[in-house]
Protein backbone atom coordinates (compact mmCIF):
# COMPACT_ATOMS: atom_id res chain seq x y z
CA UNK A 1 0.00 0.00 0.00
CA UNK A 2 2.79 2.40 1.06
CA UNK A 3 4.62 1.63 -2.09
CA UNK A 4 2.25 2.15 -4.28
CA UNK A 5 1.39 5.48 -3.23
CA UNK A 6 4.77 6.83 -3.71
CA UNK A 7 5.27 5.58 -6.77
CA UNK A 8 1.89 7.14 -7.85
CA UNK A 9 3.61 9.92 -5.91
CA UNK A 10 6.47 9.72 -8.07
CA UNK A 11 4.66 8.93 -11.70
CA UNK A 12 2.58 12.53 -10.60
CA UNK A 13 5.93 13.93 -10.34
CA UNK A 14 7.68 12.71 -13.70
CA UNK A 15 5.11 13.41 -15.70
CA UNK A 16 5.02 17.46 -14.08
CA UNK A 17 9.07 17.05 -14.46
CA UNK A 18 8.67 16.43 -18.21
CA UNK A 19 6.39 19.27 -18.41
CA UNK A 20 9.05 21.75 -17.17
CA UNK A 21 11.96 19.86 -18.87
CA UNK A 22 10.01 20.64 -22.20
CA UNK A 23 9.12 24.27 -21.01
CA UNK A 24 13.02 25.28 -20.37
CA UNK A 25 13.79 23.52 -23.52
CA UNK A 26 11.68 26.05 -25.53
CA UNK A 27 12.70 28.80 -23.33
CA UNK A 28 16.60 28.36 -24.01
CA UNK A 29 16.61 28.33 -19.96
CA UNK A 30 19.25 25.49 -18.97
CA UNK A 31 18.48 24.35 -15.37
CA UNK A 32 20.89 22.93 -12.93
CA UNK A 33 19.17 21.20 -9.65
CA UNK A 34 21.64 21.37 -7.16
CA UNK A 35 21.82 18.93 -4.11
CA UNK A 36 23.98 18.47 -1.31
CA UNK A 37 23.68 17.49 2.27
CA UNK A 38 22.90 20.15 4.72
CA UNK A 39 25.56 22.81 4.88
CA UNK A 40 28.06 22.08 1.79
CA UNK A 41 27.86 24.97 0.23
CA UNK A 42 24.90 25.43 -2.61
CA UNK A 43 23.66 29.07 -1.49
CA UNK A 44 27.57 30.27 -1.28
CA UNK A 45 27.97 28.68 -4.47
CA UNK A 46 25.56 30.02 -6.43
CA UNK A 47 26.61 33.70 -4.61
CA UNK A 48 29.80 33.07 -5.94
CA UNK A 49 28.48 32.06 -9.67
CA UNK A 50 25.72 35.27 -9.24
CA UNK A 51 28.73 37.31 -8.92
CA UNK A 52 30.59 36.34 -11.72
CA UNK A 53 28.72 35.36 -14.43
CA UNK A 54 25.74 37.67 -13.68
CA UNK A 55 26.84 40.15 -16.07
CA UNK A 56 27.47 37.43 -18.51
CA UNK A 57 24.51 35.36 -18.15
CA UNK A 58 21.12 36.38 -16.82
CA UNK A 59 20.42 33.83 -13.99
CA UNK A 60 17.26 33.06 -11.80
CA UNK A 61 17.53 31.24 -8.64
CA UNK A 62 14.51 28.78 -6.78
CA UNK A 63 15.32 28.17 -3.14
CA UNK A 64 13.93 25.43 -1.43
CA UNK A 65 14.36 24.92 2.46
CA UNK A 66 12.10 23.05 4.99
CA UNK A 67 11.84 26.53 6.73
CA UNK A 68 13.09 29.95 6.76
CA UNK A 69 14.05 32.57 3.83
CA UNK A 70 17.67 32.93 4.49
CA UNK A 71 18.96 31.31 1.64
CA UNK A 72 16.58 33.95 -0.54
CA UNK A 73 17.60 37.16 1.28
CA UNK A 74 21.08 35.92 0.67
CA UNK A 75 20.50 35.59 -3.03
CA UNK A 76 18.35 38.46 -3.40
CA UNK A 77 20.62 41.93 -2.79
CA UNK A 78 22.71 40.01 -6.30
CA UNK A 79 19.54 41.46 -8.25
CA UNK A 80 18.48 38.31 -10.01
CA UNK A 81 14.90 36.69 -9.84
CA UNK A 82 14.75 34.49 -6.62
CA UNK A 83 11.97 32.61 -5.18
CA UNK A 84 12.04 30.54 -2.04
CA UNK A 85 10.05 27.25 -1.76
CA UNK A 86 9.65 26.27 2.25
CA UNK A 87 8.62 22.95 2.13
CA UNK A 88 7.10 23.32 5.55
CA UNK A 89 9.25 20.44 6.53
CA UNK A 90 9.23 18.36 3.53
CA UNK A 91 12.54 16.90 3.01
CA UNK A 92 13.05 17.63 -1.09
CA UNK A 93 11.72 19.80 -3.80
CA UNK A 94 8.73 18.46 -6.10
CA UNK A 95 8.25 19.38 -9.54
CA UNK A 96 4.85 20.52 -8.80
CA UNK A 97 6.52 23.00 -6.36
CA UNK A 98 9.07 24.31 -8.99
CA UNK A 99 5.94 25.16 -11.44
CA UNK A 100 4.69 27.51 -9.29
CA UNK A 101 7.74 28.85 -7.87
CA UNK A 102 9.24 30.10 -11.78
CA UNK A 103 5.37 30.94 -11.91
CA UNK A 104 7.12 35.27 -12.26
CA UNK A 105 9.71 33.99 -13.73
CA UNK A 106 10.01 35.43 -17.64
CA UNK A 107 12.05 31.83 -18.69
CA UNK A 108 12.72 33.37 -22.53
CA UNK A 109 14.60 35.76 -20.23
CA UNK A 110 16.64 33.49 -18.87
CA UNK A 111 20.09 31.58 -19.51
CA UNK A 112 20.10 29.97 -16.26
CA UNK A 113 18.09 28.53 -13.47
CA UNK A 114 19.41 27.21 -10.38
CA UNK A 115 17.08 25.45 -8.16
CA UNK A 116 18.75 24.74 -4.77
CA UNK A 117 17.36 21.62 -3.32
CA UNK A 118 16.37 20.84 0.14
CA UNK A 119 19.60 19.88 1.72
CA UNK A 120 19.34 16.04 1.60
CA UNK A 121 21.23 13.56 0.08
CA UNK A 122 18.81 10.64 0.13
CA UNK A 123 15.18 12.03 -0.99
CA UNK A 124 15.86 15.05 -3.43
CA UNK A 125 17.35 11.83 -5.41
CA UNK A 126 13.65 10.04 -6.47
CA UNK A 127 12.41 13.34 -8.10
CA UNK A 128 12.73 14.99 -12.09
CA UNK A 129 12.30 18.57 -11.59
CA UNK A 130 12.78 19.31 -15.12
CA UNK A 131 16.49 20.07 -14.77
CA UNK A 132 19.03 20.06 -17.83
CA UNK A 133 21.67 18.50 -15.37
CA UNK A 134 21.51 17.45 -11.51
CA UNK A 135 24.70 18.20 -10.21
CA UNK A 136 25.92 17.13 -6.38
CA UNK A 137 28.07 19.42 -4.57
CA UNK A 138 29.60 17.96 -0.97
CA UNK A 139 31.96 19.41 0.68
CA UNK A 140 35.41 18.12 2.31
CA UNK A 141 34.45 18.16 6.28
CA UNK A 142 31.71 15.72 5.52
CA UNK A 143 34.59 12.87 4.57
CA UNK A 144 35.36 10.91 1.44
CA UNK A 145 32.78 8.41 1.69
CA UNK A 146 29.49 10.07 1.39
CA UNK A 147 28.94 9.07 -2.62
CA UNK A 148 29.39 5.14 -1.11
CA UNK A 149 26.82 5.89 1.47
CA UNK A 150 24.40 7.92 -0.44
CA UNK A 151 25.08 6.13 -3.95
CA UNK A 152 21.45 6.52 -5.48
CA UNK A 153 22.29 10.18 -5.63
CA UNK A 154 25.34 10.28 -6.61
CA UNK A 155 24.72 7.82 -9.07
CA UNK A 156 22.04 10.06 -11.03
CA UNK A 157 24.26 13.38 -11.45
CA UNK A 158 25.86 14.71 -13.68
CA UNK A 159 28.86 16.09 -11.73
CA UNK A 160 30.35 16.36 -8.64
CA UNK A 161 31.56 19.91 -7.12
CA UNK A 162 33.94 19.12 -4.16
CA UNK A 163 33.36 22.56 -2.01
CA UNK A 164 35.39 23.74 0.81
CA UNK A 165 39.11 22.58 -0.39
CA UNK A 166 40.92 24.93 1.44
CA UNK A 167 39.55 23.05 4.79
CA UNK A 168 41.91 19.88 3.45
CA UNK A 169 44.82 20.46 5.59
CA UNK A 170 43.05 20.73 9.13
CA UNK A 171 41.05 17.20 8.32
CA UNK A 172 41.59 13.75 7.16
CA UNK A 173 39.75 13.44 3.52
CA UNK A 174 40.80 10.49 1.12
CA UNK A 175 40.60 12.19 -2.37
CA UNK A 176 41.79 9.07 -3.47
CA UNK A 177 39.40 6.74 -1.94
CA UNK A 178 36.55 9.85 -3.36
CA UNK A 179 37.84 9.33 -6.38
CA UNK A 180 37.95 5.23 -6.19
CA UNK A 181 34.20 5.14 -5.03
CA UNK A 182 32.67 8.07 -7.84
CA UNK A 183 34.42 6.03 -10.67
CA UNK A 184 32.85 2.89 -9.50
CA UNK A 185 29.11 4.59 -9.22
CA UNK A 186 29.92 6.26 -13.09
CA UNK A 187 33.22 6.10 -14.54
CA UNK A 188 32.84 9.06 -16.55
CA UNK A 189 31.64 11.40 -13.64
CA UNK A 190 33.35 14.41 -13.38
CA UNK A 191 34.89 16.14 -10.05
CA UNK A 192 35.41 19.69 -10.00
CA UNK A 193 37.59 21.01 -6.75
CA UNK A 194 36.64 24.45 -5.34
CA UNK A 195 36.89 26.58 -2.50
CA UNK A 196 33.51 29.13 -2.29
CA UNK A 197 35.96 31.13 0.49
CA UNK A 198 39.03 31.40 -1.53
CA UNK A 199 38.12 31.40 -5.18
CA UNK A 200 40.20 28.09 -5.75
CA UNK A 201 38.84 25.99 -8.52
CA UNK A 202 35.48 28.23 -9.40
CA UNK A 203 36.83 29.12 -13.09
CA UNK A 204 36.25 25.55 -13.98
CA UNK A 205 32.98 25.54 -12.49
CA UNK A 206 31.77 28.43 -14.46
CA UNK A 207 33.48 26.81 -17.65
CA UNK A 208 31.45 23.97 -16.90
CA UNK A 209 28.14 26.35 -16.81
CA UNK A 210 29.21 28.90 -19.81
CA UNK A 211 29.78 25.61 -21.86
CA UNK A 212 26.33 23.82 -21.38
CA UNK A 213 24.30 27.32 -21.71
CA UNK A 214 26.31 27.91 -24.78
CA UNK A 215 25.30 24.18 -26.06
CA UNK A 216 27.36 21.39 -28.34
CA UNK B 1 -4.46 9.78 0.34
CA UNK B 2 -1.01 10.62 0.57
CA UNK B 3 -0.98 12.03 3.88
CA UNK B 4 -3.41 9.76 5.14
CA UNK B 5 -0.64 6.98 4.75
CA UNK B 6 1.76 8.38 6.16
CA UNK B 7 0.04 9.09 9.26
CA UNK B 8 -0.73 5.42 9.79
CA UNK B 9 3.01 4.51 8.92
CA UNK B 10 3.92 7.07 12.08
CA UNK B 11 0.99 5.70 13.95
CA UNK B 12 2.42 1.99 13.38
CA UNK B 13 6.29 3.38 14.19
CA UNK B 14 4.59 5.07 17.50
CA UNK B 15 3.28 1.75 18.90
CA UNK B 16 6.37 -0.38 17.88
CA UNK B 17 8.56 2.83 19.22
CA UNK B 18 6.73 2.69 22.40
CA UNK B 19 7.05 -1.06 22.76
CA UNK B 20 10.60 -0.34 22.46
CA UNK B 21 11.14 2.42 24.96
CA UNK B 22 9.04 -0.20 27.61
CA UNK B 23 11.43 -3.21 26.92
CA UNK B 24 14.46 -0.71 26.95
CA UNK B 25 13.51 0.56 30.45
CA UNK B 26 12.76 -2.92 31.73
CA UNK B 27 15.93 -3.60 31.03
CA UNK B 28 17.39 -0.99 32.14
CA UNK B 29 19.00 0.37 29.40
CA UNK B 30 19.68 4.14 28.01
CA UNK B 31 19.46 4.81 24.46
CA UNK B 32 20.45 7.58 22.46
CA UNK B 33 18.58 8.48 18.69
CA UNK B 34 21.66 10.39 17.25
CA UNK B 35 20.50 12.15 14.41
CA UNK B 36 22.74 14.40 12.18
CA UNK B 37 22.97 15.79 9.01
CA UNK B 38 25.86 13.75 6.87
CA UNK B 39 29.13 14.08 7.74
CA UNK B 40 29.06 15.76 11.22
CA UNK B 41 30.93 13.32 12.71
CA UNK B 42 28.60 10.61 14.31
CA UNK B 43 30.74 7.60 14.03
CA UNK B 44 33.33 9.50 15.05
CA UNK B 45 31.77 10.57 18.32
CA UNK B 46 30.74 6.99 18.85
CA UNK B 47 34.07 5.99 18.60
CA UNK B 48 35.74 8.32 20.86
CA UNK B 49 32.67 7.70 23.18
CA UNK B 50 33.58 3.96 23.52
CA UNK B 51 37.36 4.16 23.64
CA UNK B 52 36.68 6.66 26.51
CA UNK B 53 33.70 5.06 28.37
CA UNK B 54 33.95 1.34 27.28
CA UNK B 55 35.35 -0.03 30.29
CA UNK B 56 32.89 2.20 32.35
CA UNK B 57 29.85 1.63 30.42
CA UNK B 58 28.53 -1.64 28.81
CA UNK B 59 27.37 0.31 25.52
CA UNK B 60 26.46 -1.18 22.24
CA UNK B 61 25.75 0.31 18.66
CA UNK B 62 22.74 0.31 15.83
CA UNK B 63 24.23 1.81 12.66
CA UNK B 64 21.61 3.12 9.99
CA UNK B 65 23.14 3.90 6.80
CA UNK B 66 21.09 4.28 2.67
CA UNK B 67 24.28 1.76 1.61
CA UNK B 68 27.48 0.57 2.72
CA UNK B 69 28.72 -1.02 5.98
CA UNK B 70 31.66 1.36 6.29
CA UNK B 71 29.98 3.06 10.37
CA UNK B 72 29.76 -0.90 11.49
CA UNK B 73 33.02 -2.06 10.33
CA UNK B 74 34.46 1.33 12.01
CA UNK B 75 32.63 0.50 15.64
CA UNK B 76 33.24 -3.40 15.61
CA UNK B 77 37.12 -3.36 16.40
CA UNK B 78 36.56 -1.15 19.25
CA UNK B 79 34.84 -4.63 20.61
CA UNK B 80 31.55 -3.60 21.74
CA UNK B 81 27.87 -5.13 19.80
CA UNK B 82 27.34 -3.44 16.23
CA UNK B 83 24.59 -4.15 13.95
CA UNK B 84 24.20 -2.50 11.07
CA UNK B 85 21.13 -1.50 9.41
CA UNK B 86 20.99 -0.88 5.74
CA UNK B 87 17.82 0.89 4.69
CA UNK B 88 18.34 0.08 0.99
CA UNK B 89 18.00 4.25 0.13
CA UNK B 90 15.56 4.61 2.68
CA UNK B 91 16.14 8.49 4.26
CA UNK B 92 15.42 7.28 8.07
CA UNK B 93 15.70 4.58 10.90
CA UNK B 94 12.62 3.25 11.48
CA UNK B 95 11.47 1.58 15.25
CA UNK B 96 10.64 -1.73 13.39
CA UNK B 97 13.85 -1.61 11.60
CA UNK B 98 15.58 -0.97 15.43
CA UNK B 99 13.30 -3.70 16.64
CA UNK B 100 14.81 -6.15 14.75
CA UNK B 101 18.70 -4.91 14.46
CA UNK B 102 18.77 -5.37 18.20
CA UNK B 103 17.25 -8.87 18.22
CA UNK B 104 20.74 -9.96 18.81
CA UNK B 105 21.51 -8.27 21.75
CA UNK B 106 21.31 -8.97 25.46
CA UNK B 107 19.32 -5.59 26.60
CA UNK B 108 19.83 -6.44 30.24
CA UNK B 109 23.70 -6.53 29.69
CA UNK B 110 24.01 -3.48 28.10
CA UNK B 111 24.10 0.28 30.16
CA UNK B 112 24.09 2.40 26.84
CA UNK B 113 22.72 1.77 23.15
CA UNK B 114 23.69 4.20 20.81
CA UNK B 115 21.38 4.41 17.57
CA UNK B 116 23.30 6.42 14.95
CA UNK B 117 20.22 7.42 12.38
CA UNK B 118 20.48 8.12 8.81
CA UNK B 119 22.71 11.46 7.98
CA UNK B 120 19.72 13.52 7.06
CA UNK B 121 18.14 16.84 9.31
CA UNK B 122 14.79 16.17 7.87
CA UNK B 123 13.21 13.02 8.07
CA UNK B 124 14.53 11.01 11.22
CA UNK B 125 12.47 13.96 13.03
CA UNK B 126 9.44 12.36 12.87
CA UNK B 127 9.97 8.47 13.70
CA UNK B 128 10.07 7.66 17.50
CA UNK B 129 12.77 4.46 17.78
CA UNK B 130 12.16 4.01 21.68
CA UNK B 131 14.97 6.23 22.91
CA UNK B 132 15.79 7.80 26.04
CA UNK B 133 16.88 10.68 24.78
CA UNK B 134 17.61 12.56 21.42
CA UNK B 135 20.36 14.24 20.35
CA UNK B 136 21.45 16.18 17.46
CA UNK B 137 24.90 16.48 16.77
CA UNK B 138 26.04 19.43 13.96
CA UNK B 139 29.34 20.96 12.94
CA UNK B 140 31.15 23.76 12.38
CA UNK B 141 31.54 23.65 8.60
CA UNK B 142 27.95 23.42 8.17
CA UNK B 143 27.45 26.73 9.25
CA UNK B 144 25.37 27.99 12.12
CA UNK B 145 22.00 28.34 10.29
CA UNK B 146 21.06 24.84 10.34
CA UNK B 147 18.81 23.97 13.81
CA UNK B 148 16.59 27.53 11.73
CA UNK B 149 16.67 25.75 8.46
CA UNK B 150 15.59 22.27 10.07
CA UNK B 151 13.88 23.64 12.99
CA UNK B 152 11.29 20.59 13.54
CA UNK B 153 14.82 18.08 14.24
CA UNK B 154 16.30 20.71 16.56
CA UNK B 155 12.91 21.64 18.03
CA UNK B 156 12.62 17.65 19.12
CA UNK B 157 16.04 17.16 20.90
CA UNK B 158 17.20 17.32 24.30
CA UNK B 159 20.91 18.23 23.27
CA UNK B 160 23.14 19.70 20.32
CA UNK B 161 26.70 18.26 20.08
CA UNK B 162 28.59 21.09 18.04
CA UNK B 163 31.63 18.77 16.32
CA UNK B 164 34.45 20.08 14.68
CA UNK B 165 35.32 23.32 16.71
CA UNK B 166 39.04 22.76 16.41
CA UNK B 167 37.56 24.39 12.66
CA UNK B 168 36.54 27.56 14.02
CA UNK B 169 39.39 29.60 13.02
CA UNK B 170 38.89 28.67 9.12
CA UNK B 171 35.24 29.41 8.82
CA UNK B 172 32.37 31.74 9.44
CA UNK B 173 30.81 30.24 11.97
CA UNK B 174 27.93 32.50 14.43
CA UNK B 175 27.92 31.08 17.81
CA UNK B 176 25.98 33.62 18.87
CA UNK B 177 23.63 33.31 16.23
CA UNK B 178 23.36 29.83 16.67
CA UNK B 179 23.01 30.34 20.61
CA UNK B 180 19.91 32.55 20.10
CA UNK B 181 18.54 30.30 16.67
CA UNK B 182 18.51 27.86 19.68
CA UNK B 183 16.52 29.16 22.49
CA UNK B 184 13.86 30.92 20.20
CA UNK B 185 13.65 26.89 19.49
CA UNK B 186 13.91 25.67 22.78
CA UNK B 187 15.27 27.99 25.74
CA UNK B 188 16.45 24.94 27.65
CA UNK B 189 18.32 22.91 24.93
CA UNK B 190 21.71 22.57 26.32
CA UNK B 191 24.63 22.55 23.60
CA UNK B 192 28.22 21.40 23.96
CA UNK B 193 30.88 22.06 22.14
CA UNK B 194 33.12 19.39 21.02
CA UNK B 195 35.83 18.37 18.25
CA UNK B 196 36.67 14.50 18.11
CA UNK B 197 39.71 15.34 16.27
CA UNK B 198 41.38 17.27 18.98
CA UNK B 199 39.22 15.66 21.88
CA UNK B 200 38.44 19.18 22.91
CA UNK B 201 34.75 19.29 25.26
CA UNK B 202 34.45 15.62 25.36
CA UNK B 203 34.75 14.76 28.75
CA UNK B 204 31.15 17.19 29.06
CA UNK B 205 30.00 15.16 26.53
CA UNK B 206 30.66 11.69 28.62
CA UNK B 207 29.59 13.36 31.25
CA UNK B 208 26.28 13.76 30.50
CA UNK B 209 25.82 10.37 29.33
CA UNK B 210 26.80 9.45 32.69
CA UNK B 211 24.60 11.33 34.51
CA UNK B 212 21.73 10.09 31.91
CA UNK B 213 23.01 6.03 32.87
CA UNK B 214 23.24 6.93 36.71
CA UNK B 215 19.60 8.28 36.49
CA UNK B 216 18.52 11.38 38.82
Amino acid sequence: MEIHVVQKILKANDEIGQTLRERFHAAGTTTINLMSAPGSGKTSLLEATIRSLGLELRIAVVEGDPDTTRDAERIAPLGVPVTQINTAGGCHLEAHLVQRAIAGFDLESLDLLFIENVGNLVCPAEFDLGETKRVALMSVPEGHDKPAKYSKLFRKVDLVVLNKVDLLPYVDFDLGQLRCDLAKLNPSLRLIQVSCRTGEGLPEWYQWLCDLVSGP
